[in-house]
């Protein structure tokens, strides 16, 4: 339950930072919208592609402070997917072991 | 032994994310082969050098959804080699002190 | 208390480093300030865009010291500001919940 | 002790991580030795700036094998370094401040 929670928690202010960057950068860069979510994914997943930077003044300090508030919080994201997933499958590989045990 | 179910487990996941991957980019992109694979390893486990990048509108946003699936798993799958080299290298060390000591 | 602490230190020796590396690159790559923070923040974090790169070879060496020593803080410093915003996010749902529940 | 037994096997692995790797990509990729080292750096860091990257199939077939075995090594590596600074400077602070407290 609790678990549930945290990630519901994680969810939604992965959306909301995802949203302020989006609008961040499509409105201060000039980037299109699909660039401007893309750009921010990349950048607060630590990815950083470089094939969108920013080029103003503020589009740089606000880059810095985007990274200082957002990457914990999608590294945080992030990682109980994997864990979900890769938990699923050592299940699924167990229970098969414990049928050819018996 | 759950712990090798565990690495089995997420060898067979990292082998799976980065077919699909090497799959997508190289009919969407049209990368070659390899550089499909070398592209999908260097997004998954955060290197992002951006020497490829995903130029169509499909592969951006495949992208995006790839990262938040794939990258805790690649990192998963990478963390558990490192410390089996580490601990290795740490045996090794200590038996050699308990036979200096004796 | 401890973690208030901790974390005080951890803005201590983020800034810093920073003011470290900013005036090294500055001086060194000859960027401007705000240039040199934006790189020596987006190096520290591994985010790496490569829109700055060192190209003196004082430079490359300096970077290669310079990710050792700083990469451990920055990840250290970033880390809790993410936790803090989802653990008030989480609390904040659970209060909700506990009010629909009674 | 065994701390620092750890930390000097992680010393170690990664002295000879980087060695093979700045081998391979001075030989293979024809770089210089420094730039072949900080291109080694910049890898299992994960920064990933992409000013250099490689050009043969066998440079990019080396590249993915060297994350998957390296990464967890220097991210290992260089955790405890940052770990190590912060509690200096933690220790530093509380002596301080039992100190006022007196
Ligand atoms: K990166
Ligand atoms: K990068």
């Amino acid at each position: 339950m609790l678990k549930d929670d945290k990630f519901r928690a994680l969810l939604y202010i992965t959306a909301f930072i995802l949203a302020i960057g989006t609008f961040f950068y499509h409105s201060v860069e000039g980037w299109g919208w699909l660039d401007s979510l893309y750009f921010s994914v990349i950048t607060l997943t630590t990815v950083g592609y470089g094939d969108f930077t920013p080029k103003t003044n503020i589009g740089k300090f606000f880059t810095i402070v985007y990274i200082f508030i957002g990457l914990g919080i999608l590294v945080g994201f992030v990682t109980p997917i994997g864990e979900y997933i890769v938990d699923r499958r050592l299940e699924k590989v167990q229970k098969r072991e414990q049928k050819t045990e018996t």
